[in-house]
């Protein structure tokens, strides 16, 4: 029997599945052709069944699915350590928001949200699920760098330098995706921005419109205690309720943050199927509380790991976040057996694809899947020795281990260089920003 | 006027000084001769000065004092990941205790604590304040990887593979003293093990000694709700007024990981001058509970940054912890303005310094002081753009940043390879440590 022609054959000391049963194979190699994974096999059978036109041998490497980074503000990233150590509306109100107002348009979108998705890409993740203004910028950089990503037709309920209006907001984003929609790197989420910045009647209209177009909705819920205070005191009942009233419960809702929750409001998500992205760091640092993940994942809800924007992490870093997630849940309970390393790494790959409506194509290393993968380098000496690599991706290995990563099966980090984005032009750009934003 | 001969010039874009005032200086030199920073000057006027026999030309970087590990086990790297999210004393009895009865010696101790230093100084830590049995063989892997120590005369109340009782332990602890004691990268500390594993007599004595050998005294208290329960019932108190009542609580004192403490016992350890070393990924996956930094720093209480041990983290990583210290910290407390980049900075290196009784010396870059210095590349992509290098070297940047790191002004890591440790011999090593640990 010839061996069977393929575009890439990928052959690694281990590969981290997190397939059904986390499988976690021993010197395999992973078939790729057209985009999608065709085969997952013991090394030694796949260099006599295949003829690949690109065989990568990474010997001390775990291979594992490409990272599902489920909450970001990817322009932001222009405005990385811009402001810290603030309360939150002073952050706001004195330095973000008059940045973004001064400064913030179709171009410092492309190119912050390029620096996003180089950063990204670079540390191993291939799925950005984005929430910004100016979505065709935003839609063109991610195809620029050729990551995957959900672009999101975002309103939030005031005039600002991007649209007047709910109309104008929804106009717009509805261009971008009539524009945009069809690519295959490309979803699109109706992202309203918040329940503290959005109106009933824009929430009824947004659902309606994420129905008709078979969208996930994206949206920061119960972030922070003033959050709910503020509801109370405006509309008499917490978020949460006034969203299910509304009828926004159900599995197309990626709830963002979720920090604050009663068991009954659990319970409430776990029957309507809601997602949750959890943003550990961000959390931590605008000090907003603890998401409570382990009682979530007692009650069975699907909870994926978001880094937050640049402004307010603020390292775009999927690993961080990781590890994050696992140390936060086990101080956060004083329990050190929840979410062991396998949990954390599922919340930042299968459970990120679950809540975009994605699981079916990406989120694992299995057979019939597009090709999203991630090699880390484990020989480096900061992670010797290796019991167990679940182990060592979560708790020890950093985004600078990562030195391959497919995209759909396109190779767009070789060797640790990015092969879709010109460095030295990106890093002019954001060396150009740095000094329009410090003036 | 004849320019001044010199070892070494390091000329960078920043100088994070950590001086009294916090300076970050623009396109400064620091010139260092016979081990000690002589002179820290604008670029422009360094070369003038001086004319040295090596010119190390960093732009795009940060200087800033190499990191200070105030506490960490190093020859536990050979336990990296040995076991995880397990209950603390599952994890003991049935995992570390075992393996290290099995598998703890002389060669163990050197071979994991090589690989602790190397990990160290390529991630810009300067020095370790370590804590282990067979203090021999860790001085003598500190000395040869060129890294600053505190070498611990450790004891714990019971017999193990390395010694049989308290005199045992002292006299071990006490030969290695006298061995390595006056090599002017070492100093040692009595470090007894934790108030549960020590007799008040066994207190009292190393008390004395340290008094004796003016030692600063290393000891775990406080790390969780069970050892303070177990103190109640053994001995009617909280362990810390035990110590109080054995005379322990003053300055020599560095307490480890405080996790509890009333009001009280704060104001108590104020009063007293008692130093603490918050090892926040530790508290964290262990699941102890969250140290009250800010709550310490109110107090007037020195609180520096460990990593603990890489069985317990897994990262022997203070970029990590630094990081890890300031985000804990503020949602701890609901409060994001509490530990601002600027004092995890300092945590991480002057406090550390202090608690160390070394701060006329160590943890900072300030004329006088001897040459510790950890250069950081911060024109990296993912730390771009740059506002402002402090948030950036604590929020953003990660030890893959670190390029050069001088210890006592020799170039231990010189662009990004240890200088003084052969890494493919030591790479060899854990490897073979695996093998049999996984045996």
């Amino acid at each position: 029997m010839l061996p069977h022609q393929i575009d890439t054959l990928i052959s690694a000391r281990w590969v981290v599945t997190v397939d059904h049963h986390n499988n976690v194979l021993n010197d395999h190699s992973v078939a790729i052709s057209q985009g999608k994974i065709v085969a997952i096999l013991p090394t030694a059978d796949a260099q006599k069944a295949f003829e690949a036109k690109e065989h990568i041998q990474l010997p001390g490497h775990a291979l594992m699915p490409g990272l599902i980074n489920l909450h970001t503000h990817s322009a932001m990233n222009l405005l990385r350590g811009f402001a810290d150590d603030l309360a939150l509306m002073t952050w706001l109100n004195d330095h973000i928001w008059p940045a973004e107002k001064k400064h913030v348009g179709e171009q410092f979108v492309y190119d912050g949200t390029l620096l996003a998705a180089a950063e990204s890409l670079k540390g191993g993740v291939t799925t950005l699920n984005d929430m910004y203004f100016f979505p065709a910028p935003t839609a063109q950089a991610m195809i620029d760098a050729q990551i995957r990503a959900a672009v999101s037709v975002n309103v939030i309920e005031f005039p600002t330098q991007y649209a007047v209006d709910a109309d104008d907001y929804l106009k717009k984003g509805l261009e971008a995706y009539n524009k945009f929609g069809d690519h295959p790197l490309l979803q699109f989420t109706m992202a309203p921005h918040a329940p503290y910045t959005i109106s009933d009647n824009t929430f009824k209209r947004m659902l309606s419109l994420a129905e008709e177009l078979d969208m996930q909705i994206h949206c920061h819920i119960h972030e922070t205690r003033a959050e709910i205070e503020g509801s109370l005191k405006e509309h008499g009942v917490r978020p949460l309720e006034r969203l299910a009233g509304l009828g926004l419960l159900n599995p197309r809702l990626i709830a963002v943050h979720m920090v604050h929750l009663t068991e009954d409001e659990m319970a409430q998500l776990a029957a309507n199927g809601v997602h949750i992205a959890h943003n550990p760091s961000s959390n931590m640092k605008l000090a907003s509380g603890i998401c409570p993940v382990p009682a979530l994942h007692d009650f069975g809800i699907n909870v994926g790991i978001g880094t937050d924007g640049a402004a307010s992490n603020n390292r775009i870093d999927m690993f961080t976040d990781m590890r994050t997630a696992a140390l936060l849940a086990k101080v956060g309970t004083e329990n050190p057996e929840v979410v062991p390393a396998s949990k954390a790494l599922e919340m930042a790959t299968i459970c990120g694809a679950k809540a975009l409506g994605r699981d079916h194509e990406i989120g694992s290393i299995e057979v019939g899947k597009l090709a999203d993968i991630t090699a880390v380098d484990l020989s480096d000496l900061v992670c010797q020795p290796c019991f167990d690599p679940t182990s060592q991706l979560v708790y020890v290995a950093g985004r600078e281990h990562v030195t391959n990563v497919w995209v759909n099966g396109n190779r767009v980090v070789a060797n640790r260089e990015l092969t879709t984005v010109d460095e030295k032009e990106l890093l002019a750009k954001a060396q150009s920003w740095h000094d329009k934003l410090k003036a």
